[in-house]
């Protein structure tokens, strides 16, 4: 499928940890020449492998607490409208700060990582938001408590 | 509520942008002086309002499609088999490299993100791996289509 080795892999590993190490520092990690180090990155970026170099935001400036929220608009006779409601609703989470991500889900549905201070906050948030809106079938919500995996997924979101 | 001012703020939105920017560019964008913007990137560091430097990998090493899982478990008469429970099936999942994301959802239920060739082998994924489990209430799954906000999340999850 993907025509990377292990030394590529190893490469883009040690950069998931730590993008600042420097070419040298990676080349001693896996103990290979400088060169090779530096033509695999090259080459790994000339081909979008990797998309971007990022930070990743601490605990003081994450939300606290998360929720996933699922909207679902009723089926409307007019198609187009459809259309024109679901992308209504995605513009408008999308343009508010504690709305981390926004996504599309099937035909009539959308989803977003919504954060706040605690699970009242964002209840509150989804209901003034959310469940005004007219015509929607279904909005349910499920709090995000402590990662298992993927924690640190509010801290790359969150924008400051 | 957190001591970051205009300029720190600055700082983290273009190292948000470009990790790898060097102290004298981001001097040069925001226009002060590289001792400046050495000693608040210092500071950040030190106070971890930064937490982590990293790369979000490319489209080619993502999963083609998401879907968000909620799995709630029956609440049974014994306490402590349902915390059990629990612990064990975030454990397993999060031990699977198709699932981005793992976390807790209040007393009684799971949230995952998983990843997959298509909707198709999300589904069959859920169905042979959750849905077999004993003692399951509910169990949904919500496909993720297109983002408008927080695109990059498979990229930055993903383990390669």
């Amino acid at each position: 499928m993907v025509q990377l080795d292990d030394l590529d892999r190893a490469i883009l590993r040690l950069l998931k940890e730590d993008a600042r190490l420097t070419i040298s520092e990676i080349a001693e990690r896996l103990n290979r020449p400088e060169s090779t180090i530096h033509f695999r990155i090259k080459k790994l970026q000339e081909r979008s492998f990797i998309e971007k170099y990022t930070i990743v935001l601490g605990e003081q400036l994450r939300p606290k607490t998360l929720a996933i929220v699922y909207v679902q608009a009723e089926t409307p006779i007019i198609e187009d409208f459809l259309e024109r409601y679901i992308q209504y609703l995605m513009k408008t989470l999308s343009l508010l700060p504690n709305v981390l991500a926004v996504a599309r889900s099937d035909k009539d549905g959308v989803v977003a990582i919504i954060g706040g201070e605690n699970g009242e906050q964002i209840n509150k948030f989804v209901e003034e938001t959310i469940q005004v809106m007219p015509t929607l079938k279904r909005v349910e919500v499920f709090p995000v408590n402590e990662f298992v995996k993927g924690d640190s997924l509010a801290g790359f979101l969150v924008s400051v």
